[in-house]
């Protein structure tokens, strides 16, 4: 067995015949992590194996004792159920114990089944395929655009994700933005999950593709160490073009009962003793990876002080995206840390008014969503605070991605502009209705919704130091300013605009129905009958306390939504009644139609959430 | 004014200048939509003229009268934006008046500003970007493989929304599947929404993506109309391939003040009037389309008898995704209309179980979730009855194409399987713990959560009839057999497991967590406490009369689920008491760490949700 007290022996790594025997050992390693949880991807990481060897003990700079760095190369493993090479390469680098390997799986173990950033050495959490490479164009955007080093990012990926439309995003970004630091490093071991791959190994199908892309493409033996190194060396000498290196590989490499076999998918070694005795038993080398050469200069200086656009109560209409554009661009004055991307409509959520004032940390990301929201996770990675727009309805194309984003621990904003039928004549296609359920159920989430342009450009500002994912929801029309400029809006609050000790009911209401509530309201209170109104523009966290309130004094509590009924408004209203105490009467105004084009006020009514709606509702339910 | 009642020019089909002729109507009319409605895309519309009229006066066999004919070729606006040059070609066609065209945009019209099947010759919506081609390659799957008919698809595509991944999903799915009867026309007039796209007029940057992934490529002028008309020829009689035809176009084509000019996208030109007369003033052009030649064979004999699977009520262990394999294939048996895709997971989902038996309607779609429910929709706006499945965690990637299947009005079955926490070792990345949000917020959606394999059976038999987007929710780990097989589930139902006269609460739970009830629930027998046991399977519609039933005759109750507190089982039930009745005490279990990896046991220990947490919380809640 491995020692673990400085008996391993250190690789050369000018002896390239050395490297093969690390790949053994990376081999033999994740054999025996698989064996000791009883599952996990054993002949996925054999495939994999001579790649990480090589790149580990010859090009990878690294250090192990400062992560951060901003100076160090990246790695990424999209192909994240390869995870037990991973741990067997820091294993080999010194980095976690052979005892630690062990705990592959198992509970309160780091060494998670897909690699996640509680290990100190991963960036982000992989393990949903097609991500790794869009992420890295955002690693080595910020290497090359933000911190501004000469570090390299590697991205392992699988071959079978390579049918993720995300990947072919990223290989579009990363072509067209000549990221000549990025290198992709496909593992075309010809076997996915299920059987074979589309294109088995046909490397060339690859790299017809990749080269139509604007890459630089390399095909080599990815078991032979010479080959591997060469490969390496050229993607580091290539300018201009990202590399992508296609390795022809052998699944379950090195063992013949595994070695190109289907239905091995995802499972331990059936015999481990002899594989590693056939692998050459367990070994170990101990590899020094390289520390990075150059030190970084200091970033982010302190923020200076933040001069938020500001509205008058009760003066021109504004649109909450307007006032979302222009408090960004203040934070982005303010806050070097921040920094802005857009899917190819700016000029729609006003993250565009961003980009006139700090172009160098603007990135149009054009139409494609997933790769906008992967590379904003890089950068977050990286300690920047990026702010990604689209409309509400569009950031479901990145659903996977941001949730993702929550298991990668970091801190990212995103904002959904021309959310619900209020866009009237656009029609269904272009209504975000179920951008708040898709945002509430993402972990740890913030969801934020601001009824006028105050609200809005107080809670953007907040946005950059929500730890995260926090979302902020606009709407496209203008809307009366309904607070001052010095209001605050702290998260988890809420605001009551309407109250007295004679009102028979709440209305709950946001963003656009906000205004909705306050007409009825008024309306109402000129017939007599008293209703509270509540702007809770914290979606998530939401107000218990002022929700309790309410509806301990008024007894019934009604909420307008400009989205589906589930999963938005009505729905965190009535989970702040989830306490066990009995519950007061709760009714919800939502889209519940299938809206078609129409004027705005036209689409309000359709969906019964306007003012005629809650007027008519409150007067039901207090007679 | 053009004339109402048969005063129309008819075109000569013969005659390819009268073509341009006709393509400039279609400008006019786009210009006179777009003014009449006060919004929408007439620029995007002019680059598309000639394209469409070429298209629809020469190529297109469609029968006006008969839409649902399989025979009929499929076309695509997949720049539904251009509405109003598709709106335009219809009243060339002679299927919408001159007044109707004029509604364009107004409420109760059917002309919304994105074409939706509310049109009965547009199959599915548009206007989400990169969703025509995945749609397209459905549709021509159904055609070449299910139908088994020569009809052709076209699908125009916009060049911006080239970037979003999912075109390339199809591109590679579509040059795999060498679908030859499929053309995409791409109309590439240089300039997106917010300012130039990436590639401007560079054709060649497109065919060479395309042609990598396998595609027949032809470059032409996208207003030359005898260019436009062989290359629709060339594709014709292209075999083995599809063809993509990219055209240089210029978006305001024939209008000085508008061709080629950043800003205008999504407006109305601002001299309507100048820009008519500049295009040759109004014209009334009648088009004759062709109509298909061929009559399609019938198809989906009636059902033969339905042989479900069956388990003993106390048997051995099942998961319920085997459960759902298994019924779905003896599905496929009953219904011929009933076919399966799968992306690349099916030994995991068990939709594979479906493929042994049913070959000729299996849809191996690999890892491209975009793409598999994008042809799903294909299939099913062409009436199949088509299942799709994946993980739940991964079904996230096809959130915008889910959201719009609603809008196209189809009928679609989705399985998420390896729901929840419960999976253990694999980690977070592949723990579905948001997937009810999601799927209860898409507009009619069903949403069902079996826990055991008979109730998994007729659930998966009943989503064959079920009108609109349905979800069932399978499981991984086998759990016992609570039902017998005889046992009905109809849909917004649920199962009283546990009931006596003396229950003191309610458990609500689903799926995996309602063996953890159960076990909690006898537990707590055996202390005195007598709870009661509802199994909700069907989460949405939710069974408003039991939940009020169990919340008055036991005063509280706890749900419990292996999901995310926002937008699951928690939400569903709070949900049900929305009438304005004074609602019961409530109160939630649900996942609200991030999971690691660890056995299933645990990790449903560490979220809180399993037998222990559930009898400390009643014991609690009663106490």
């Amino acid at each position: 067995m491995p020692s673990e007290t400085g008996t391993a022996t250190p690789l050369d790594p000018e002896n390239l015949d050395a490297l093969a025997e690390l790949g053994q050992q990376l081999r033999v390693d994740s054999v025996r992590a698989t064996d000791a949880a009883g599952s996990g991807h054993a002949t996925s990481s054999m495939s994999a194996a001579d790649l990480v060897a090589v790149l580990f003990a010859r090009h990878l700079h690294y250090d192990f004792d400062a992560p951060d760095l901003a100076t160090n190369d990246r790695f990424v493993l999209s192909k994240g159920h390869a995870s037990p090479v991973l741990y067997a390469a820091f294993k080999a680098a010194g980095a976690v114990s052979d005892a630690e390997l062990l705990t592959f799986r198992k509970e309160d173990s780091r060494l998670d089944g897909h690699p996640t950033p509680r290990i100190p050495w991963v960036d982000v959490a992989t393990g949903s395929l097609g991500q790794g490479l869009p992420v890295g164009v955002g690693l080595a955007l910020t290497a090359r655009d933000l911190d501004r080093t000469d570090s390299r990012v590697w991205v392992l990926c699988g071959d079978s994700e390579i049918a993720e439309g995300s990947v072919w995003e990223a290989a579009e970004a990363a072509g067209a933005l000549h990221l000549d630091r990025l290198t992709a490093i496909i593992d075309v071991n010809r076997l996915g999950q299920r059987g074979p791959t589309r294109h088995g190994h046909d490397l060339d199908s690859y790299a017809r593709r990749f080269r139509a892309f604007g890459w630089h493409t390399i095909e080599i033996d990815g078991h032979d160490v010479h080959e591997i190194d060469a490969a390496y060396r050229e993607a580091e000498s290539t300018r201009g073009e990202p590399t992508v290196i296609l390795a022809r590989t052998i699944k379950g490499q090195g063992v013949r009962a595994a070695a190109d076999h289907e239905g091995l998918h995802g499972k331990p070694l059936k015999d481990p003793e002899g594989a590693i005795a056939e692998l050459g038993g367990v070994r170990d080398i101990r590899v020094s990876v390289q520390k990075p050469k150059d030190s970084a200069g200091q970033r982010n200086p302190a923020p200076a002080p933040l001069d938020l656009p500001r509205w008058d109560k009760g003066g021109d209409e504004v649109a909450t995206r307007d006032a979302f554009g222009k408090a960004l661009t203040a934070l982005g004055t303010a806050r070097r840390d921040v920094v802005v991307l857009d899917g190819e409509v700016g000029d729609s959520t006003r993250a565009e008014f961003f980009s006139k004032e700090h172009p160098e940390r603007y990135f149009e990301m054009y139409i494609a969503e997933q790769q906008m929201v992967g590379a904003a996770v890089g950068m977050a990675a990286r300690g920047w605070r990026p702010f990604a727009a689209s409309f509400a309805a569009f950031l479901t194309r990145a659903h996977d991605f941001i949730r993702m984003a929550a298991v990668s621990q970091v801190s990212l904003a995103l904002c959904g502009s021309h959310s619900g039928v209020a866009i009237g004549e656009d029609g269904p296609s272009q209504m975000g209705v179920e951008d708040l359920a898709m945002m509430r159920a993402v972990h740890g989430s913030t969801v934020l919704y601001p009824a006028d342009a105050n609200a809005a450009a107080h809670l953007t500002a907040a946005m950059a130091d929500i730890e995260g994912i926090s979302y902020l929801r606009t709407t496209r029309g203008a809307n009366a300013v309904v607070y001052g400029p010095d209001e605050e809006f702290p998260v988890g609050g809420s605001k009551t605009l309407r109250s007295s000790s004679e009102d028979r009911l709440t209305v709950v209401a946001a963003g656009q129905t906000l205004h909705e509530a306050l007409a009825a309201a008024d309306r109402l209170a000129a017939e007599g009958v008293a209703v509270r109104v509540v702007d809770l523009y914290s979606v998530k966290p939401v107000d218990r306390e002022t929700l309790w309130k309410a509806a301990e004094e008024t007894g019934c509590l009604l909420t307008v939504e400009d989205h589906h009924p589930e999963g938005g408004i009505g729905d965190a209203v009535a989970s702040a009644f989830d306490d066990g105490r009995p519950a007061p009467r709760l009714v919800r105004l939502a889209v519940r139609n299938m809206p078609g084009s129409a004027t705005p006020a036209q689409s309000l009514a359709a969906a019964g959430i306007d003012a005629d709606a809650i007027t008519a509702s409150v007067r039901m339910l207090v007679n």
